[in-house]
C-alpha cells in the first residue's frame, strides 16, 4: 500500500477513536447535567430545612435526596462502571483524574445528608459542601470541553459548560436568597454576595451565547424575555428593596419558587443542549466513518505495483497536474491520494483555528480562576473582592481579563507586595 | 474496588499509553534529525553541482544521495512500517496526517534527483524543492512537540524543534551563499536574503536556549564561542564586504566548508538533544509505571468491604484528618487514596502550567507563520518583507509578535485594504 495513504487512514482511525471517546464523554456530560440539577434542588431544600430549624421542607428534602440518589445510581451504572479499562472509554489523563476526584468527593455525600437530617450543620456549611460537589462535577464537564478534538463539539461543550456554570450560580443565588429570607437576615455582605452571583451568571450566559448554536440561543432568548426571568427580577428587587414584604411569612417560599421556575426553564435549555451535543457527536462519527470507508475502498483499488512509497510522479518544476501519474498508478487514483492529503491538511488547518477560539475561552476562564485563587490565598481577599480587583485592573489598563490574570500568576512570588 | 481508585489507575494507564506514543514519536524525531541532516548536505552539494554547470561536486553529490537513501531506508523501515495500525504507535490525528503529507512529498524525491543529475533544473529550483521536503519533515517534528502531554518532554521537543529549524536556516544560508559564490552573483536581493536567514537563525536559537536543558545550552554555548562560529562570521563578512577575495576560484569552497563545519557542530548538539529526549521519555515511562505498580498494589490490598464508592468517611465540617477512616477501610489506606487523588490533582495543575508555557511558544510560531502566509498571498509580499512588517508593527505598538499575528489573521478578509 502507498504508505502515505496508510498513514492517512491511520489518522482517520485515530480521529474516529477520539470521536468515540467524545461521544461517551458527551453522554456522561448529559448524565452530569441531570445529576447536577438534582443536587441543586437538594441543596436548596436542605438550606430551607436547616434555616427553618427543621420546621419546614423536611418532606421535600427527603424527596430531593431520593431523586438525587436515583440519578446517582443511574449515572454510576451507566458511566462509572465501564466493563473494561475506563481509559478505553474516556480520553485523557485529566478527564479521568477529574472523574476520580469527583468519585472520591462523592464518598462524603451520605454523611453530609446524615448531618443535615440531624441538623448538625449551619445552612452555609451545608450549601458550601453541596457547592463543592457540584464544582467537582462541573470540573468534569470543563475537562470534557478542554479535551474535545472536534471544533463543532468543542464549541458545543464550551457553550454547555458555561450554561451549566451559569445555572449553578443561579442555584447558589436561590440558596443564598432562600437562607436570607428564611432567617430574615439581609446584611450588606449577604446582599453583596447576591449581586455578585447575578453578575457572574450574566458573564456565563454571555459566553454561552457566544458559542451556542442559533437554536439554543433562541431558546435561551425566550427564557430571558419570559415570565421566569421577570418574576426572579421582581423577587430580587424585593430582596434588595427592604420593607415589610421581604420579612413576611411566605416571602422565602415565593423567592424559592420564582428562582426554581427560572432554574427549571434553564434545565430545559440545558437538556436540549446536551441532546444536541450527543447528536452532534453521532453525526461527526457517521461522517468520519464514511470518510474512512471511502479511503478503504480507495486503498483496496490500489494496484500492488505501487508498493514502496514512490507511487506519485514529481510535480516539481511543473504546474501541470497531469504529471501526477505514477508508475503503476492511474492518474485518477494518483489525483485522489493527492486530493486526500491536501483536503486533510486544509481541514486540519481550519479545525485548528476553530478549536483555538473555543479553547482560548476555556484558557481565559482557567487563568482567571487561578489568579482569583492566588489573590484569595496570598492577599486574604474574598472571592468577590479578588474578582473585582482583576476586573478593575483590566478596565484601567484596557487589557483583557485573561491577560491581567496571566500577569498576576506570573508575578506569583511577588504578589504579597502588590 | 473503590471507583475513585479505579479511575485514578485508568488515568495512570492512559498517561503510560500517551508516554509510550511519545517515546515512539521521540525516536522518530531522532530519525528525522539524522535524515534532515543528510538531505541538507545533499541540497548543498546539488546546489554547487548545478551552479558550477556540472563541473564540480559530481562525486560528492552522488555520495550524499547514497547517504540520504541509506538513512531514508532505515527511517522508513523503523518508523513508517509499523507492524499494526500506525495510530497505535503514534498519537493524534495531526501527527499522523503530517507523516502522510511527508510520505506523499517524498514520492517526488527520486525524480528530483534525476532532474538534478541531468542538470534540468536551476539551482534555486532544486534548493526550493529540497527545502520543501525538509519543511515537511520539520512539520512532523512540530506536531510531535505540539502533542506532547508531558511538560518536560514538551519543553525538550520545543527546544529541539527550534534548534532543527535554526539548523535548517543555517543549511539554507549555506546553499544560498554557495550558489552566490559559485556563480559570482552578489546582488542586493541575494545579500538581503542571507541577512534574513542569519536573523531568523538567531531567533530560533534564542527560543532553543529558553527551553533547552542547561547541559544542552552549555554545549551550544561552546559552539557559539568556538572556531566554527568564528569562521562562518569571517566568511559572512567576506561575502558582504566585496573585494577580489570573494570572486577567487576557491572562495565558494571555503564558504561551504566553514558553513559545513558549523552545521556539523550543530548536528552534534542536535544529536545530544535527541538522545536526551528519548532518555527523558524512558525515565518518564519508568516513573509512570512504578506509580501504576504502587497503585495496583494498593488496589490489591483494598478489602472487599469498601466496594461501592463510599470508602471514605466525611471530612465536611471538620479539619481533623483522622476522620478519614471509612467503613471497612483502615485509616492508612483511606489516607493513601486521598493522598493519591490530591497528589494527582496537584501534579495535573503544575503540568498544565508548564505545558502552557511550552505550547504558547509553539502557538506564537504557528500564528506568525500563518500571518506571514496571509500577507504574502494577499499583499504579494516576500517572506522577508511580510516578517519585517509584522515585526515593525509589533515594535511600534509595543505588542508581542504573536498578538500582532493574531490581529492580522482576524482581519483576514479586510487585509487587502491594509
Amino acid at each position: 500500500m502507498d504508505p502515505a495513504l496508510a498513514f492517512l487512514i491511520a489518522a482517520q482511525r485515530s480521529e474516529i477513536r477520539a470521536l468515540e471517546q467524545l461521544r461517551a464523554t458527551s453522554d456522561l456530560v448529559r448524565g452530569m447535567s441531570e445529576w447536577v440539577h438534582r443536587l441543586q434542588r437538594e441543596r436548596g431544600a436542605s438550606n430551607l430545612y436547616l434555616a427553618s430549624r427543621g420546621q419546614r421542607f423536611a418532606a421535600q428534602r427527603q424527596q430531593c435526596v431520593q431523586d438525587s440518589e436515583a440519578v446517582e445510581r443511574a449515572v454510576r451504572e451507566r458511566h462509572f462502571s465501564p466493563a473494561g479499562d475506563p481509559s478505553d472509554t474516556y480520553g485523557g489523563l485529566r478527564l479521568l483524574s477529574r472523574i476520580a476526584q469527583l468519585l472520591h468527593a462523592l464518598g462524603e455525600l451520605p454523611a453530609l445528608r446524615q448531618q443535615i437530617a440531624q441538623r448538625a450543620l449551619e445552612p452555609e456549611t451545608a450549601t458550601r459542601a453541596y457547592s463543592e460537589l457540584v464544582a467537582a462535577m462541573l470540573a468534569v464537564v470543563f475537562e470534557a470541553a478542554d479535551t474535545a478534538v472536534d471544533p463543532g463539539v468543542s464549541r458545543a461543550l464550551v457553550a454547555l459548560f458555561n450554561f451549566m456554570q451559569g445555572k449553578e450560580l443561579a442555584g447558589q443565588e436561590r440558596a443564598a436568597g432562600a437562607a436570607a429570607f428564611a432567617a430574615s437576615r439581609f446584611e450588606p455582605a449577604v446582599l453583596q454576595r447576591l449581586v455578585h452571583l447575578v453578575e457572574a451568571q450574566d458573564r456565563c450566559f454571555q459566553v454561552f451565547q457566544e458559542f451556542a448554536e442559533p437554536a439554543l440561543r433562541a431558546m435561551w432568548g425566550h427564557v430571558l424575555a419570559g415570565p421566569e426571568t421577570g418574576d426572579v427580577q421582581a423577587q430580587r428587587a424585593l430582596l434588595h428593596g427592604g420593607g415589610a414584604a421581604r420579612t413576611s411569612a411566605d416571602a422565602g417560599d415565593r423567592w424559592f419558587e420564582a428562582a426554581t421556575r427560572r432554574i427549571d426553564a434553564m434545565r430545559l435549555v440545558e437538556d436540549s443542549a446536551t441532546s444536541a451535543l450527543v447528536a452532534l457527536c453521532d453525526a461527526r462519527l457517521v461522517h468520519a466513518r464514511t470518510d474512512l470507508a471511502d479511503q478503504t475502498r480507495l486503498r483496496a483499488s490500489l494496484p500492488a505495483a505501487c508498493e514502496g512509497g514512490r507511487a506519485l510522479a514529481p510535480v516539481f518544476g511543473s504546474a501541470a497536474p497531469d504529471l501526477v501519474a505514477g508508475a503503476g498508478l492511474g492518474p485518477l487514483l494518483g489525483r485522489s491520494v493527492l486530493d486526500l492529503v491536501q483536503a486533510q491538511a486544509q481541514r486540519l488547518q481550519q479545525m485548528g483555528d476553530e478549536l483555538n477560539a473555543a479553547q482560548s475561552a476555556l484558557r481565559e476562564r482557567k487563568l482567571v480562576e487561578r489568579a482569583k485563587g492566588l489573590l484569595m490565598t496570598r492577599r486574604g481577599l474574598s472571592e468577590d473582592a479578588a474578582y473585582r480587583l482583576l476586573r478593575q485592573t483590566a478596565m484601567h489598563q484596557h487589557r483583557r481579563l485573561g491577560e491581567v490574570a496571566e500577569a498576576v500568576l506570573q508575578m506569583g512570588p511577588l504578589i504579597d507586595g502588590l
